[in-house]
């Protein structure tokens, strides 16, 4: 038995970290001046270290605009532990408890396979195999593999801090499972189709727009994160306004709040507001 | 292949912060007169630098009526970067530690060429080409082009303050993707004509209630801010219910908080009650 | 073209400002009894000047049993701006910074003409006319006109405090708008039916309770908000119960958060719990 | 006309109010031992006032385990106003400003008459009759007053605090009015029915858990209130899941936060953890 | 009658408390390092004590990763007083005070007998018994007895603590009862065979995630608590996304919040950060 609404194979890459904090400036006032530029000067080194770390991956922060937060740092790790000590290394920052957690999410990069699986899906249903047997096993590890080191997936998987695109825009996303509007009760197929479309969408922002897809089911309540930077923030509203309009969003996506601002240098960052 | 449900063009002009604040009176209440009265005129200057700042857009205080927060602020600004200068400028104010932000919104005006689009492309249409190709484009270019320079895009882009008109109401919407009212699943004719017959209750309150709508896709978790201004403010509730009996608020809108109010003076904004 | 699902008429008379507070008491024992009672007094002093203000309208106090807040206040007033001033005042005492506002809600009393709407429309049916035409329009006039200056309508508009029914119990509400149960897709004929029968429920407990109705479209997220008044709190149980077998509640009906509480003099309200 | 959709005839008792605690314990280790000790005391002596009142009723400390408070206290008491005298009593206690409320839900017990209005309703149909005409309220009086002074209603209307049963279990549920999931558009003859089958269900658990219903229409945004009272507290899990199966909770059931606990003594209530 | 949607007989174990906390920074870097160390190996004894207490069970401290918590505190015991215990015994820590909770869910280790169950219920059909008559309730008393005795039933319902398993997922869960998605509303044969292929996903991770099923029915909200302990963190994100897919989830299921670390000896724990 072939189970029509498999997952579709996926690669994944970095682990993903997302703090979002409001100031307590009422605090950061209390200071004298001193003692503030001490301890700005302290976070601003911390904020150095996680930058590049020897392990891999990157921090860095985003001061947001007009959000429910004032300041969001990203994380990219290889692994989930050093996640936790790039948490647990600004957690030591005497400055940080005057950052209040607003909203935090946890990820993973994620390259979703979804043509290759629907392709080798058809094979076997054609050759009289099921999903899964020998010859789909040996297939699918070529294909993976050779996915895995190609450029564009090695870009999706280890994404790059993109520094001539400042602008940021984060937000989580869902797909349903209403009566009607559910997602996992597609085909693997139709998912296929329409996860196409919708990359198409995105083609056509390449070059103004860098979107970071991470993972996120098994970590938190929201599916996926979606981070886009950009040259221009009035893309984020174009590029999430069109992929509203395809199917894959319209009738399918669930999303959460949205988080805008600007990637700025330590010393800007630590210079709260 | 004309994609039906395709997103009707837009025009943007500023960018719009939204700022809800409560005040926190016992903290207020615990500086003696003087230190109050130097920190209102301090707060007072950075109002009166933001309200008509050199590179065009405005900022102006609403104080709250019954609402859930005290104090509206809402910015105008041609970019997000000179928004976030000012959401910084307010931010240094010793006062505004006393405001707790109880709400935010981040948009940016916004003139939806709905008419334009669905006639361009009807014109596609029927002469056997396709949405986006080059007569599309061209034909397009022309009219966005007009539609910009006239005088009421110009003012929907950049809304003046309108200073006969004290009264604001300002709430988030979004539009519905649920099964059976799914505007996104619309055709762009059928959006087309909804938001012609939504347009005109809204003419019918011309020269008593001004309307500006924002969009924030990509840019928070709702889709749009309405911001009306009105002579009485019983003229909010006879539009609002007008609107909320057409089929494009029936079947398709949902809506956020409601916060009403009226502008004031800088000097009096700063008098927190 | 008659448009089918148009609003009813409405009257407006005074706006209307609930406020919902629990109270500090960590903070209120911190105060010596001298201190305390000055600021019961000054407080009493205020609801006094508030509970029957020369501009018309009034202020009460109601102790809330067994809710999420502590104390509530009703104040009705005439204008929006007499509202805003009325809580300008309250804010001005110092032993209101020891009660955090829990809820508010935003509103104006409201008389639905339902009825004449109705008829109206029928009549311009009738004669081949249309709502709004000149002959619709003299005769709502002239309907209007008579209902305003009737005793049960002015009732309904400036409702007074009814001093023999002690216990008071408010609700926000909404209509429907979802597929199958939306209440701004039924005709006005339908809608006027169902109101109708809604009525008849309320006037079974004439001399029981008092109805208080007033409108919040465009002023709060809920559209109307139910003040009721009663003798015997029982009554309201019995009250909100038949009416949720109504189809206009059964069917239509999203309720928010109950307050339930009897109505004190100042001199015992301002004696926080 | 019989309306179809009426409510069942209601038998009320006492009025409940659950109240929900946790403890701010920072505060309370500040206080030195003695002091900690006298106001532990002084909240004994209120706890024991409140135990047994002279105007009928009881209130009881229930100790809660893994939920979202620390304390709950359960009052019952013949009128609004001596419920609302117990929680003026209780504020008045100094400990009691350690405790911050985290829910509370005010109500009335209430003894549902579903098979005795079914049954006069059918009888009203039969003989050509109305509901409530003088027949049916003739027969309706008499009904209702033999059920009144029955032993299982006065048992239902006026709940002893079970010593056996020190398990307590407390959560708030409304009917559904959905679209296809309607509890107020069901005939009184299906509801009848389906209150039946449910109160089967309950007695399979006659000894072991003791329920007591609380209306709460008109009171609060939840319907009703649930207090189980148990020998074992993993009979609950058995009571509600055997419940969660039957038609009038597996269709039209809503059900709120559960507070799970054990009664305690005055004494150990009032030390709190 | 044979009620089809009946309950699947279950098996129970262990009381669990999940609870979750976040540190309050700025309070705890107000101690001077002597106090904040003593007050760490006063909580490093508790945790240590309670970690393998003599009744039976087991305390771990799970160090939370990105979560809206910092720590997670797992709790398994015989008895709800024996949680309570455990409970009180941290609350006397001082170092506790400064963790605030932000999560805790109470449930009870659960083994579903969908598969006996609805063979007893067939079986009682075809000889023309009922479920619950004199034959189902001696078959199932054996079958039961059987079953609890099971290894792999012992394991599920007494779960030690996988030591080579170090990265923990908690997510509370429940099923939906909507239209047309009503698992309440299957018959126990079709829940019987949801189940049996959704245990098939939970297989093919074994030896690399250990799931413990906790059931909350009657104690919280959420229907399930899910906890999994997993070599490889990415594996929850591989066994959830498989079992998204599966009919039970995709159809039926409704997740909480996700909780997602690793645990840590107690002396690390304690070193919050």
């Amino acid at each position: 038995m072939t189970p029509i609404a498999h997952p579709p194979e996926t690669l994944e890459g970095w682990y993903a970290l997302h703090q979002i904090f409001t100031v307590d400036r009422r605090a950061l006032r209390a200071f004298d001046a001193p003692t503030r530029e001490r301890l700005e000067q302290h976070l601003c080194v911390a904020l150095a270290e996680l930058a590049s770390p020897a392990e891999g991956g990157w921090s860095a922060p985003v001061r947001l605009i007009g959000s429910k937060g004032d300041l969001m740092l990203v994380h990219f790790r290889p692994t989930l532990d050093a996640l936790g000590e790039a948490q647990r290394r600004l957690a030591r920052e005497p400055l940080m408890d005057l950052l209040a957690p607003v909203y935090s999410f946890l990820s993973v990069t994620e390259a979703g396979l979804y043509h290759i699986t629907a392709q080798l899906a058809k094979d076997a249903e054609q050759r009289g195999g099921t999903v899964g047997d020998a010859t789909y096993a040996e297939a699918l590890a070529q294909r993976v593999h050779a996915e895995r080191s190609s450029a564009h997936v090695q870009r999706r998987l280890y994404p790059p801090l993109p520094g001539e695109m400042p602008y940021v825009c984060f937000y989580p996303m869902s797909k349903r499972r209403r009566v009607g509007q559910n997602w996992y009760a597609l085909t693997l197929a139709e998912r296929s189709q329409l996860m196409y479309t919708h990359g198409m969408v995105g083609r056509r922002y390449a070059g103004k727009v860098m979107q970071v897809i991470t993972g996120a089911i098994g970590l938190d309540a929201w599916e996926w994160g979606v981070t886009l930077f950009g040259k221009d923030p009035l893309e984020f509203k174009k590029l999430v306004t069109d992929m509203r309009f395809d199917e894959a969003s319209a009738q399918y996506a669930e999303f959460g709040e949205f988080f805008v601002g600007k990637t700025v240098p330590a010393e800007e960052a630590v210079r709260l507001p």
